[in-house]
């Protein structure tokens, strides 16, 4: 029987010109994917090379974390861009995200949208279409990052395309399988060891305790390392180290048993 | 013996947003290459698409038309960038363009600076090696648009790129081969049939006269052809018109029989 | 008996670096009040110093444009920016254009909101209340321009801000007061006697026969007169010729009668 | 006998969206005025709103950061703007903070452009005068901070203005009166006491020891601190502590007895 594999995703690349942002450094020694900015909600062509070639160099599987043209919002506040607009906006980062990786000889593994953008991908058809079709157009072997039954998901997969499923190892799960919303007491777990317990029950078992104490069926071929909130590096290490210790391997998602094509 | 060959380039896709500027759709029809904005300095990525959807519908050689990051100053002001910034803006811009190429099935030709990147990539060593650099590392099938003996043009051929040597038919050259300066009286061509007979000239003969009076070696494998000026598009299609008359034959960089490699 | 009065308020200072928009001069020459574009959704420092000169010399009634922080959507993308973030991004604006007032010697007239941020501010509470908070706190003797009954209107007028109420003469009125929307049959009036028949009945009578075909009440200090449309500058002529003829003063928002504080 | 009184200047409000930068919280502890940054090379307008709001309630004297439209070059590289470029740009950042000034219910007390435009206006006659020009228009009450003797003070004192000669108390002198340059041996004051040393003798005594040795004279109505290099906040400190013991007033322009007008 195949073993566990799991992928470990995190933001990198978010620093802007004289600005830095997370601590990219330390996440890429724990993660095996790495979601580059492109430059529209944060990153520039210089942050881009650089965490490139860092990425590149540590064999990490990387992607174009593509978001709405919003630097001074961070690509955190919803923007009504036509489909067109979507589409276009997204194959543009892809492509320029893809040229640093060419430089480096490296392919590009991934796409995922960030924040705002993520957020409508996955529950909006309309938006999740423009998505889908800017990667299938870039090269339709670009494995999409999504949750599993959302729109995005659905509509890549019916495109042909390759869906990675994401979990998350820091955030609390509602009984109907979707997340407790931020801002609500115990939408977020703190300590490392209960976070990377979830991760090694949702890898290994297919399942999680849900807030309400139900448990939730779950499938996973990535899971989410935030890297920008304090403990974010304590919680990643836990979470690698606790996988690899319940005999899951942790590799980048081109290497994934399950999304071979 | 060979026959004459010679490709026309245009600046298009320059619009951006809501607004409008050039009148691409009689560009297109003229010339047989395009240089395409890339975001920077002019054009977004919506404009992009169209652009190098029409563009490859057209069968034109398409160009990555690469500036500086200033778009309220059209890339037209000089700015001191760092080689690296420099570097990675430009394969930033080629990669995104080459999506768009992609995506409708074409393959890129031509990387031309523009504006005042042009300028300082012509006259200055660094700014000319960090253009080069990125191109070379994206794809060094790429032919690079620059005037002959220009600190571009050497930097690059050294770096083993091709090379399209770069003529101007509606301006007037001085004694020396550069150009007569903006503003200086005589320095622009206004009438379309003196503009078609130096065309003509140039590449039949190889020489261009001069504000001098001077006959001039030249040695061009692409002419410029200005779309943002009144009576460009007169220029534009005597151009075409005479140099076939006179049995050039006019097609893009691609198929330019002294830049086969 | 006061007579009637009415200003006529359009658009203007939209271009951006080389880009025009629109036929300033031409509208400057019919309208009594303009709303200058703040290097937010349109306009850049170099077109707004050059806008407000003008509208200056012409004894215009200055107002600022405030729109999202959205260039390549031209502000009339929909953005979901936090109460203070909108109420920062419409100070700032404010501010900027008034420093080219005070540049002048002329006083900021009156605040519009633009495109997406404008139908954002008619109908949101919270978006209401961070423009005027805005306004409020920049200078309580500002008018602002909203249409009768919206939310702006109300947050403006229960704020003590004066309140220019906004009909448009080119729009067709639904029966309960709003605007067939855009894209809908008979949305435009595209005649400009229609056009200004519309803008005297308003004006004179109070009053708007809807596409229903019921009349519909109305109440207006300012006429939106609109200036990227073929035929604009047609209408605007139009509207104000007959506006005079039928015996109403067409002037700038700050000697309205009734909205003298 | 008056005296002996100084400024303390520093940069604030530099941080952007979700990107912070420097320790405004600890700075505006120490100096008596702050620079803040408009918006173009840093800055928003959140974060302009908040900075201003502080530095009120902390009674420092507030000023106008102008940079150059180059966000993700933080102002820091040369651009060829023309002159009314220029002007207008400074004029719109100028206005834009005013604005948060006045909400606050404060007034600006003083522009200081930054990075490589104050370089400019150091050195370059066409560039003083656009930045003279636009504080002047927007108010001839401002001071202007600038080195003695350069054309940016020549400038400004000829259009009348207040002109606050600034010092550096954690960079090296030169014989001839400028700076060492940066990257050169010795061009930095690291240890707090050497900068602490230096502040007071710059203020009391009208002089410096140079890099050569020889004592040059300086006359200083502001000393400027650096907050963005490690160790920034102790030699802050250290140069308030020493000047105070040294009997020398600390505070901002606005009550400077030398610059009343």
């Amino acid at each position: 029987m195949a073993a566990h594999y799991v992928d470990l995703n995190a933001d990198v690349g978010e620093g802007f010109g004289a600005y830095a942002i997370g601590d990219d450094e330390a996440l890429m020694q724990v993660v095996t994917s790495v979601n580059v900015a492109c430059g529209f909600h944060a990153g520039d062509p210089r942050v881009m090379a650089r965490t490139v070639q860092r990425a590149a160099r540590a064999g990490l599987g990387i992607g174009a974390h593509v978001g709405y043209p919003d630097r001074v919002g961070f690509g955190r506040r919803a923007m009504a861009l036509s489909p067109e607009e979507l589409r276009t906006d997204v194959l543009y980062q892809i492509g320029a995200l893809a040229a640093f990786c060419r430089a480096e000889g490296v392919a590009l593994q991934h796409v995922k949208p960030h924040g705002a953008l993520y957020h409508a991908a996955l529950y909006d058809e309309a938006v999740a279409r423009a998505v889908v079709a800017a990667v299938a157009s870039f090269d339709p072997g670009l494995v999409v990052l999504a949750i599993r039954g959302s729109r995005l998901a659905k509509v890549a997969e019916a495109a042909g395309l390759a869906v990675a499923w994401e979990g998350f190892v820091d955030r609390r799960y509602r009984a109907d399988g979707g997340l407790v919303a931020r801002g609500q007491p115990g939408a977020v777990i703190e300590e490392p060891e209960r976070a990377a317990e979830q991760a090694v029950r949702m890898v290994r078992e297919g399942r999680v305790r849900s807030a309400e104490g139900v448990e939730v069926e779950t499938s996973v071929h990535t899971l989410c390392i935030h890297g920008d909130q304090p403990g974010a590096s304590a919680i990643a290490r836990a979470v690698r180290r606790r996988l690899e210790a319940a005999g899951v391997q942790v590799g980048p998602l081109a290497r994934h048993p399950a999304l071979r094509r």
